[in-house]
């Protein structure tokens, strides 16, 4: 048996394998991904048996209380599970190319053509807790995106990851060396990954806040998350009631777990006057939503004054607070929000607009549950995360997240000297990027 | 007067003050522009007579042999060089709007619209040395974009860099806050500016190789830059000869000290044993370049041996290696360079697509000088950068560095239940962006 490779040496080798990988048709590519959808399928048998014993594990932690029950049944895979997932690995397969995708085209000088295209990212580190279904998921996306790809997967999981990885990279062979998706198996804290910046060029975490802004604060690769999802839903003085509600309610109870779920309810003065703030209370305390209060909030709805603005509960509960205008309601989104996802209500389109073209924030709603945002609901096929970064990719993140892009420029010969000498000069004509 | 603002503070005023600035209409915001531009030559005089102190020091510097001439001779304004930097800010004025472009559209269901739109980056810092002439530059692209900025230039321009930021900020109110542009005039050191990465969202350094590698070791703040130019040229068997010697030549001697000046270039083994390598190296000698080689090229073409072929010179200096094919050129080029441009001359089209298609550089050029790497040349307009970063920006940078993007989803009160629920299904219809 060889000595098994180093974390840095399994990125050094995804990478290699990365570009050949990257170098196949997008048909190749495919091909091989509907081997590793027709592999979970034909491995079912000894994939559960391993989900099994890992699952035995956990249960046997919960007894002794050192696992949530929460956490342990997140551990299991059935048929049906194995199913889904190969299902999903052939919806990656079928995915439009995304390699190669002409982003610009511009000619710079008589017969001198520059082409912007979408090119893999390198190798993409991605560190994930408990659930085995992120290791399919993830690895059919490095696929497609010509990436390699370094996992890493909780103890909990040790076994699923184990069978899960095996029989993906077996599927891999010959066309892709197995290399290119490796699993860290070795006793490696993630610390020591998270040292592996000249190796790795992004790393993303799919796990609790706890998880990300540990990785967050912890590493100078780049890092595609979001520790904080501090929602916001601002009912404007012209709402229309019957959305709002819904809206409220939808945001704050769908999911209250969910990063995107609501987390403060800023109301306009003038539905307290009214009466309509009441409405919306009664409406989450009907769906069974404690709630607390901004000092204003606490003063004219009687609530219970909370502690701090610039929480997120993750679960029944809520902040609720008045504003005196779409102003104050900006600035205090800006000043205690996440810039994840802030939502409008109001038939004012002015307002509207004038709230959608100023909340800085990597998503912003009019008249739409915060829920919405999610790369599912959003149509980008499978997400790689919610970044609430500006830096690469912003929102909700596809396949898109996993790729750079290249400067292709294709001469005759060409120098820069005759343009410093003003013998040639640039035309810098943009060209459709369709006929590429 | 005021006590001076600390950089966070600074930085925190500039974000608040970037929001007014983003939230004007591109007519509004170009304006302001002309009025920068206009602010400096009808401050000619005054900026002038402040630079002439600055370099008047700069030459005792010299003159003690504290200060390079090259460095001193980098600092110098003039009438014409004011005339064309105010020339540069209505070039910038005149830009196509680089905000709220819409990115892509998609019907999620009927009646919700989602549009991905680009969007100001926040605060950005720029770290500058010596010119005082990136000053008016990069503060005209942050106003195009809609940012805050914050400006830290070299101690050698402080009397220049204080009057132009003046001259400009005075230039903004009363449409923009004069916050939007500071200049961190504080004692801070550049390493107490790399610790705020909670305020500034990006940090580029315009200066040499240590300034831009010292700030990339040493901040959580996403760079945007390049430490590193070890471009190669790859001479083929199948390469036009004539084309060849014009694109090593110009790569190599246009400006040796500019990133995308070639470092190595590698031959094809053909080219040994006809003589044609030969003809490279006599032209690279007779334009004053002095030629080390690697292992190969030692043996076959007599040069002396190089100690290091991760090398960037700088100088009228190059390595030379022999290659047995395009697969080894390209292992080369992997293995030593760094990722900024490379370039192949052949007639043969299969092996330029061959290179195009694999070498995972920002820049890939087939029958083309590297030194065409270049935001201008590549007719970005404005650089703001060259990035050898495969995150955010990659290659020459634009405005388009300044920007990130952001979500908007406009719908008629639609929550996520009803679908959940099947009662109503996702579209994701992808619509053109061009009507928006």
């Amino acid at each position: 048996m060889q000595t098994p490779l180093t974390p840095k040496q399994q990125a050094i080798a995804a990478r290699e394998a990365g570009r050949t990988l990257s170098g196949l048709s997008s048909a190749t590519r495919a091909a091989v991904l509907r081997r590793v959808a027709a592999a979970l399928t034909e491995n079912a048998a000894e994939i559960l048996r391993e989900n099994a014993i890992d699952v035995a594990d956990a249960a046997e932690a919960v007894a002794r209380g050192e696992m949530t029950t929460a956490l342990a049944a997140r551990l299991k895979l059935d048929e049906r599970k194995l199913a889904k997932l190969a299902d999903g690995v052939r919806d990656v397969a079928n995915q439009e190319e995304p390699l190669g995708k002409v982003l610009s085209r511009t000619e710079l000088a008589d017969g001198l053509m520059l082409q912007l295209e979408s090119a893999p990212m390198g190798v993409v580190m991605v560190i994930f807790e408990s659930r085995p279904d992120a290791l399919p998921q993830v690895a059919s996306l490095a696929l497609r995106s010509g990436n390699g790809l370094l996992l890493k997967g909780g103890k909990e999981a040790a076994r699923s990851n184990r069978v899960l990885h095996r029989v993906i990279t077996q599927a891999l062979e010959p066309e892709v060396p197995s290399t290119c998706i490796a699993l860290v198996e070795s006793r490696e804290e993630v610390a020591s990954l998270l040292a592996l910046d000249d190796v790795i060029d992004l790393v993303i975490p799919r796990g609790g806040n706890a998880l990300v802004s540990y990785i967050q604060r912890n590493t100078r690769i780049p890092v595609l998350g979001h520790a904080d999802g501090i929602c916001h839903v601002y009912v404007d003085a012209a709402a229309d009631m019957q959305k709002a509600v819904r809206i409220v309610v939808d945001s704050k109870v769908d999911y209250p777990a969910a990063c995107n779920a609501m987390e403060t309810l800023l109301v306009h003065e003038a539905l307290v006057g009214d009466g309509r703030a009441q409405i919306l209370l009664d409406a989450l305390r009907a769906a069974g939503v404690r709630l607390e209060g901004g000092p204003r909030a606490a003063q004219e709805l009687g609530l219970p004054l909370t502690a701090d603005l610039h929480k997120e509960w993750g679960d029944l509960e809520a902040t609720v607070e008045v504003v005196s205008d779409l102003d104050a309601a900006i600035e205090h989104i800006h000043t205690y929000g996440s810039a994840h996802t802030d939502c409008v209500v109001t038939e004012d389109s002015a307002c509207a607009e004038s709230f959608l073209a100023r909340v800085d924030s990597a998503c912003v709603f009019h008249n739409a549950s915060t829920r919405f945002a999610d790369g599912y609901r959003f149509g980008l096929g499978a997400e790689v995360g919610i970044s609430t970064s500006r830096i690469h990719a912003r929102g909700p993140v596809g396949v898109e997240g996993l790729l750079t892009t290249r400067y292709k420029l294709r001469g005759q010969g060409d120098t820069v000297g005759p343009f410093s000498a003003g013998e040639r000069e640039f035309t810098h004509k943009r060209l459709p990027t369709t006929d590429a």
